[in-house]
């Protein structure tokens, strides 16, 4: 891998703009200045940013990268987590968000091809013009572009039921780290000629190759939808109930839970009513015929129900659906205005493993004087952990720190993953060797090296360093 | 790649014999010979067959041929229909049908963990007793492995709702031709830590590792299914009806076509009664809550009515349900019956060019006189193209390949892909590079070579031979 920082030559910057024109190269650091950061409070100044509007921009600006080793971040909106379009080991930031075409929607195949930066949204609103949908709905969904959700595979609350960018996703065209061109899956449901290299370059974060075009697989759009709230006396209850919801055929578009301390937090709040002694609330949301609603809610509570359930409502308009999820719409900014650098983590476990991670999580919280958050897509067992510390704080930075080690090591205890949606990028790179195949992780560098021989795609991220770089 | 015949020293047998016990060696030609072919009607004979029992031993023989440069070629029960577990250079028939134990059935988490030589019955009885399973449900599910269905990313009629292997496995264990041992994907519904390596070995035809176990995602038995018959005056307006039904919210879990010839073929038999002038039949599944079934029933229909539907029949009972899909079980022997060694391929086009691709076939089967008979999976598009030839005959030979040409150019002009779900294997190699981007064929090798440096595992399948070798 090519870490030495590139020399910012008038050559280089010439023939940037040869390819793209002037209107498009940003050189002044001022200008690059907002392209070097996300939503991960990380900044590092690139020294090109590049709007490319066509697959062939694209392919131009990486073979130029690739001949002067310069290294080329791809970019969204920057809703990213992890720090992953963060230029780190400076070069170019290939801004793809004036990229945003949708290219064709077929609804007959219930496809849509489109550019990466088209955003989440539009693609929602596009598809539900034609009674579709795309499943893949991060909280971000307004801002993000479809590019960075491929690169993440970020999923969201619809994931239990409909499955992630993998699921949803027939094909790819992308350039590689050495400029190669190419296109890869099908524009069918089914098919099996060549290696699967759609599901290699979603979630691999912008390290293998940069994603020019998509062609999503489209859901119809469920009739009807109902959502339920069930009130828990503590998390164990709950997470019962979310296993023998997820074993009974009747899997619903949303299972979230908030643990103790977010249903406290919510409620110093004010204006969310919940049984007292609440000490764990799911959301349950169920979608498909009208007609089946009735008898889904039914089927639904009664899965839910345990020795632990307090109340379970469930709404009959979309107003009373509103209602329910208040308690959870409000969390995010609560959390935010408690403590504004908090760390939200984003680990993943079995299903069965929920009761075990959050107890785990609570005895941590003790053990390093640290208020820990957690809520999340239960049915998946994806919790997003936040831990409420300042890491800028030199007294909370150690401790945090070894707090987080400590919520890693046991989410991996767990048979779980450290990352159900947020991905990779720096913020868990260091971490990723221990979850991951010794040989696993061996092959996954070499892939790396065939598609990005001289390490210029988004460089050190996503994979361990290597020791002898 | 490694393509020169090994040599049958008795060191090597006697290295063999060391790692599996001389009861699970077999070099006698005579014992050898069953397992050189497959369900293409191809034969080659290994030179060994050994019956490994557990990971360990998998390692250790590809250590061995990998160290000695002896072809390998890892088989289940042979029901392969494209030569790919034919040992065409000779070497090492691994057969792993005695790897068939189930290691883990988990429904709290809907995974199950198997070994590769448990059959796709053994899974499904063993799911169902929990109220589960596992979505691919290839026509040879009593007879084939786990390991196959993985090989070639198998799937079946309930692939249309539920998918294919791709979207139903988390995670496996494998062992590359370097004889490096690995455990990829997770154990959890959602993850994004390191490249999907999961999906990469799934339908590659062991080119690139051997499976040794699978963590299979299962799903909950539906409560209800109801069967619906509905036939057509003409290919045409059963193909319209296809895209209706894919297009309205309700996804079938079956949606099967018969064109004019396989209709006309199973009423010559008897016994079958359908409207005088069908053209061609659909049959349609839909499963779910009971309570919901029949206000589907009622979608369906209505989805499925256009000016070209004679009658849609609907089953009340099992029985019923069984004598709608009368029409389609006998076409399989009937097909058989008339040319036994007819040539049945697997292709796969937008489910909206379905009608244009067998107008096409129509018009082939007439350019070269050969009877083509026409059944599938609708709903994906996946076609099994029937063409009723002795390819053994001098005399049909010639016209028989120069026919196929023609099908695969055909499809490949509809955006669709040469194989659905019975994969490439040798059948298909030559193909293959007309359907798939040079760039990403020239990706595909390079990985291979990550994976099986020397080309030991499955030599000359599934990629196109090179040109310089």
């Amino acid at each position: 891998m090519n870490n030495s920082a590139p020399t910012a030559t008038p050559e280089f910057l010439a023939a940037l703009i040869q390819i793209v024109g002037e209107q498009r190269v940003r050189s002044d650091p001022a200008d690059c200045w907002p392209y070097g950061y996300d939503n991960s409070r990380r900044h590092a100044l690139p020294e090109w940013v590049v709007f490319a509007l066509t697959h062939e921009e694209v392919r131009d600006l990486v073979r130029l990268c690739n001949k002067a080793r310069v290294p080329i971040v791809p970019r969204g909106r920057g809703t990213g987590t992890t720090g992953a379009t963060v230029p780190i080991s400076g070069g170019l930031v290939l801004s793809l968000e004036r990229m945003n075409r949708i290219r064709m929607l077929d609804p007959t195949n219930r496809a849509m091809v489109v550019e990466p930066g088209v955003t989440n949204q539009e693609v929602q609103i596009a598809a539900g013009q034609q009674g579709f949908f795309w499943p893949p709905d991060p909280t971000s969904a307004a801002f993000c572009t479809l590019g960075g959700n491929l690169a993440y595979n970020s999923a969201g609350p619809r994931a239990v039921k409909y499955g992630t960018p993998r699921e949803n996703v027939l094909a790819l065209r992308a350039v590689t780290g050495a400029g190669e061109e190419f296109r890869c899956g099908t524009y069918t449901t089914k098919g099996v000629v060549g290696y699967d290299l759609t599901r290699l370059l979603i979630g691999s974060e912008g390290t293998l190759a940069i994603i020019t075009e998509a062609t999503l697989r489209l859901t119809p759009l469920p009739e009807a939808k109902r959502t339920l709230r069930a009130a828990y006396k503590d998390t164990e209850s709950a997470g019962q109930a979310v296993a023998d919801l997820m074993s009974q055929p009747l899997t619903p578009c949303a299972l979230e839970l908030m643990d103790r301390q977010a249903v406290t937090l919510v409620q110093a709040q004010g204006g969310i009513e919940l049984p007292p002694g609440t000490g764990a609330l799911l959301m349950i949301e169920v979608d498909g015929p009208a007609t089946a609603m009735e008898d889904a809610v039914t089927q639904l509570k009664k899965a839910a129900h345990n020795a632990g359930l307090l109340e379970i409502v469930a709404a009959r308009t979309p107003q009373e659906s509103k209602q329910l999820w208040a308690a959870r719409k409000a969390l995010s900014p609560a959390l935010r205005t408690l403590a504004p650098k908090k760390i939200n983590e984003d680990v993943v476990v079995p299903v069965s493993h929920l009761p075990a991670l959050i107890s785990g999580l609570e005895r941590l919280a003790k053990e390093f004087a640290i208020t820990i958050v957690n809520f999340g897509h239960a049915g998946n067992g994806n919790l997003h952990v936040n831990l409420l510390t300042d890491p800028d704080e030199p007294t909370e930075r150690e401790r945090t720190k070894k707090c987080l080690e400590q919520v890693f090591k046991l989410v991996l205890s767990l048979k779980g993953s450290l990352s159900g949606e947020h991905g990779v990028g720096l913020e868990k790179r260091d971490f990723v060797a221990q979850e991951l195949d010794p040989a696993a992780l061996n092959l996954m560098e070499r892939l790396k090296a065939q598609f990005d021989p001289q390490g210029i795609l988004n460089p050190q991220k996503t994979l361990p360093l290597k020791t002898s770089t």
